[in-house]
C-alpha cells in the first residue's frame, strides 16, 4: 500500500502530461480530471486503508519508493513527458485496465477483510469502470492517424507497462528492496 | 469570446504542465482540477454566451486563433513546459488574477446586458475568488525556496503574461489579425 | 541583429528539444550538433557583427527580447516541448530553409557592406546548405508514418513560424516594441 | 556493451533535455554538443568494441534494453524532462563523473586485452576529463541559487542515479534479463 502512493503520485503526474499534449479539448479535461482524482484517491482510499493498517503518511515518506515503484514512474514519466500523445495514452493504459479487470475479478470472489473488500469495491465499481471505458474509447480513436512505425511503438510501451503492472505487484509480494 | 475559447484550451494545458511538475500531491491535485475546469467553462459558459452571440463552435474553429492569443498561450506553454514549478506558477498567476480583480470591479458596476451579466457573475462570484486564494497561497509557499536569480525570473515571467493579458483585451478591442 | 540574438538563443533551445523527441539516434545527433552550433553563430558571427554595430553582448541583454522574437521562440518551444517529433521538426524546418533560400538569393546580388557581406556568406555557403539539405531529408522520411490529421498539424505548424520569419524581419525593419 | 548502447541513446536524448532547460547560453550549447558526442561515441567506439566481441547493430537491436538500462534512462528522461535544469545536472553528473574515475583508475592499471584498453583509453583520457571539469564547473555554478528543498531534491536525483550506475554494472556482469 505504501508503493502504491507513491505510485500513485508519479501515475497523476503522468496522466497531467497526457493530458498537457492531447489537441482534443475533451481529452485535456478527461486526462487532467484522472490526474486530480488519482491524488484523491491516493489521500481518501489510502489514508483509510494506510490508517487500518496502521501506518501513517509520515509512514509513506519515510519508506520511499522502492525500485520497481521508481522504474515503473520513472518510464511512464518519461514516455508521456517526450513521447506523442497516442505513445502516452498507450504507456498509462494498463494502469487503468488491469485494475478495473481485477478489481472486477476479485468482486465476484470478495474477500472476508474489510480492508481488502475496501480496495476490492473502488476498483470493482461501476464508477471506475466508467473511467476506464472513456480511456479505452480515447485509445480506439487514435488507431486511424496512426502510421506502422508509431503502431509499432504504442504496442511496445503497452508492453512494457504491462510487464510493470505484473512487476508491481510481485515486487510487493516479495518486499523488493535497493540493492545499494 | 473566440479568442477567449482559444485562449482557454492553451491554458488548460498549461495547467496540466504546472500540476506535471509540482512535487506537492496537492498542488498536482489543484492545477490539474483547474486545467479540467478551464476546459469546462470553456465549453460551458461560452457555448452559452457564444451562442447568445449566434456564435457556434464550428466559428470558433474557423476563425482560428489570433496572434496575440497564440503569442500568449505559446509563452505560457513554452515556461510551463521547460521552466521550474516556481516559473510556471509565476507565469500562470496574472491570469487568475486579473479575471478576479476584473471580475469583482465589474461585479460592483454591474451591466444591464444579460450576457455581459453571466460573464461578470462567473468571474466575481465567491467560487472564482476562492481557486485564485488557493493559487496565491502555492505563490507565496514557493518564496522561500527561490534563489535570486530564480526570483528575477519568476518576476520577469509575471510582468510578460501581465503584458500579455493588457495586450489580450487590447487584440480583442481592436479585432487584430494576422499581419500576412 | 539583437533580436537575431535572442531568437538564435530560444531557436537552440528548441532544437535541443527536438533532438530529446527523436527516436533515431542519428536525428538525435543532428539536432543536437545545430542546437549547439546556433549558439556558436550567436556568439561568433554576432558578436563581429555586433561589434561592427558599435554594440556589445551587454547591450543585447539590455535591450531584451522584442515581442516578435518572444512570440516566434515561444511558439516553437511549446511546439517541440508539448508536440510530436514530426510537428517539431515541421515548426523548426522554417527557418533553416527560409535563411538558405535568402542566403543563396542575395549571395547572386552580394553587398558592398562587408557586414552584411558577411552574414550572407554565412547563410549562403555551401556548409550552410548542407545543413538544411540533411534537415529536408529527415523531414522527407517521415511523412511515410504520418496520418492524415497529424499531417495537416504539420502543415500548420510549418505555415505559423514561416509567418513568423515574415514578422520578424518586417519587426526588425519598423523597429517593433511592446505596446506596454 | 549491448546495454551500454542502448544506455547511451538514452542518454543523449536526456543531455539534449537538459541542454533545453538551461538558460545561459553556454550551458545549452554545452549539454547540446555532450548530447550528439554520446550518439558519435556509441556509433564509433561502440561499433569497433562491438565488431571485436563479434556483435552487429541488429544484435543490438534485437537484444532490446535490459531493465536496469530502461530504469536508468527513465529516471533520467522523467527528471530530465519534468525537474528543473539543476536537478537535471544533478541526475546526468554521476554517468559523467563515474566514468571517469573508473577510466582513471583502470588506466592506472591498464589491461591486455585490445578492446578493453581501447574502452579504457576513452574514459581515461584527458579530452574526456575536460569534458567532465566543464560539467563540474556548471555544477558548482547552480549551489547559489538553490533552496533548502531544491537543494535536497538535488542530492536525492544524485544519489538516485549513482545507486543505477552501480546496478547497470552489475546487471551486465549477472546478465540480467527481465522477469516476465
Amino acid at each position: 500500500m505504501i508503493q502504491d502512493s507513491h505510485y500513485l503520485r508519479g501515475y497523476a503526474r503522468a496522466l497531467a502530461l497526457v493530458a498537457a499534449r492531447a489537441t482534443d479539448p475533451d481529452a485535456v479535461a478527461l486526462f487532467a480530471r484522472h490526474a486530480s482524482e488519482a491524488i484523491e484517491v491516493e489521500q481518501g482510499l489510502h489514508v483509510s486503508l494506510l490508517a487500518g493498517l496502521g501506518l501513517s503518511p509520515t509512514d509513506v515518506q519515510a519508506a520511499g519508493a522502492g525500485p520497481t515503484t521508481i522504474a515503473y514512474t520513472s518510464y511512464l514519466l518519461s514516455v508521456c513527458a517526450t513521447g506523442t500523445f497516442a505513445e502516452a495514452v498507450a504507456a498509462a493504459l494498463p494502469c487503468y485496465w488491469v485494475y478495473r479487470d481485477v478489481g472486477r475479478e476479485l468482486l465476484a470472489r470478495s474477500s472476508p477483510d474489510p480492508l481488502y473488500a475496501q480496495w476490492i469495491a473502488s476498483y470493482g465499481s461501476p464508477e471506475f469502470d466508467a473511467v476506464v471505458e472513456s480511456v479505452l474509447a480515447v485509445t480506439d480513436g487514435l488507431g486511424d492517424d496512426l502510421g506502422p512505425y508509431k503502431r509499432t511503438r504504442c504496442h511496445e510501451h503497452f508492453a512494457v507497462t504491462t510487464r510493470y503492472e505484473w512487476m508491481f505487484w510481485d515486487a510487493a509480494h516479495r518486499q523488493l528492496t535497493w540493492p545499494v
